[in-house]
């Protein structure tokens, strides 16, 4: 199949551009961006995957990012819309995995609706790729044996309100989406709704770009571990016992600092 | 950087293959492929997949399926520490994202008690996929604030313990890896713990290959919906509002069959 061909003339593909790192685009979404005539991209999308689409296929920037939404969802469906009517082959590349958080079923729902040809392509998601960073497992056999993910962004103005008894129970690793602002209120929350205050936490930011940084701390200091963190930085909460690293769940290997050492950010 | 350069001799990589497309191989996970001098593979990992290792790679199949673990975790891990002892640049592959499910902290523990230099590739994990081909969303605003995945994969003989009254609250998307063969107990499990029976879910086979099904149906047919399943294929369970499909969670779209018909499986 020619490249072009995986994608039919007025069809759109929201495409999942991974964390950042360009190398964490799966195969199928670089044969996408290079088949595409147009590519329309979140802020989130990292400069490294814009690098790949090839020189005279328009770009056009949606960029959402947490409080600056630079187009509202509506005008980005119809964007999408008028370029797909149009008859031209559309990647919509968004940050992260569309399925999660990234709201593709109202990009879907709307071209669905006007007789357009939708498809989707998996991304990294956020949580899998931090953990890769952190030589950590987001799952542990017999102690974390769930993983739950949910969005800490909100509407302008609308309050945090999350299911704090059921996200506060152990045994399982919590990751929170754009967690930065909100992240004493989460420490306050879970601790008040039973969660350890020593449970363990990693605040991923940037994850898999130059600029990436992971800080390890503890639910109590949740608030304290996000202080130098930028408002602007893409950051994930994860929260659980399976962060601890694996010099702390099994505590007979040698500890940070000798051999094993190296595996601690 | 030349290919090689990617893996120091002596070093370990875990690397994610993604559900079994080898074009949802990240590009990253392709370049340690083509930079190892020896591959172990799950029983998992997509045909398609092992085609991108070159000649001359040594191939080892460490191949674990549910109920056939053709070799237990404890050889696995020696053998990882053998090659890597050798000095082999080693790639260790796995189905999925070796953080969800994929035991990669014991293999890390047990490589870096012994000083092995051991590092993270993340795949696509098989929610995101399913979630994709099925065009389906795994979060929706309003509806699916969350996302949990657990697994139903149980050493022999062990009860299936999951925390049911948690995993039963609505509001969220529940994905369950390796759930074929408890189906009938998840879905009993769920109602008797007050999920409404007439929660959507689609029951997803064989993700990404060609050979891939996805059932849709409701909570309460679940034990039905999985009985042309056979034990070997690799099914993931995804049950929530998320799972109806864009003409069920916006009414107002045309039905089925209609214009926008053709997103449905």
């Amino acid at each position: 199949m020619q490249p072009n061909e995986l994608i039919a003339p007025g069809q759109v593909w929201l495409v999942g551009a991974g964390p950042g790192d360009p190398d964490l685009l799966t195969r199928k979404a670089e044969k996408l961006i290079v088949a595409a005539q147009i590519v329309f991209h979140d802020a989130l999308v990292g400069p490294g995957v814009l690098d790949l689409i090839p020189e005279g296929v328009e770009r056009v920037s949606v960029g959402k990012r947490s409080g600056r939404h630079s187009k509202a969802q509506e005008n980005i469906n119809d964007l999408l819309l008028t370029a797909a009517r149009a008859g031209k082959r559309v990647v919509r590349l968004k940050g992260g995995d569309p399925s999660v958080f990234g709201r593709s079923a109202e990009e879907m729902a709307h071209l669905a609706e006007e007789g357009i040809g939708v498809s989707i392509c998996p991304g990294i998601t956020t949580a899998s790729a931090a953990a890769a960073s952190g030589n950590a497992s987001l799952t542990l056999r017999g102690v974390a044996r769930g993983l739950t993910l949910v969005t800490a962004h909100l509407k302008a103005g609308e309050p945090l309100t999350l299911d704090w008894e059921t996200l506060a129970r152990p045994g399982g690793t919590l990751g929170i989406y754009m967690g930065r602002a909100a992240a004493g209120e989460i420490g306050r929350s879970l601790i008040a709704a039973g969660r350890d205050p020593e449970t363990p936490v990693m605040v991923a930011v940037n994850v898999s770009l130059p600029n990436e940084r992971l800080i390890r701390g503890r639910l109590s200091a949740l608030a304290f571990l996000v202080e130098t963190v930028s408002d602007d930085d893409p950051t994930l909460l994860l929260i659980g016992e399976a962060m601890s690293g694996i010099n702390e769940w099994r505590p007979q290997l040698p500890i940070a600092g000798h051999k094993a050492g190296s595996l601690l950010c």
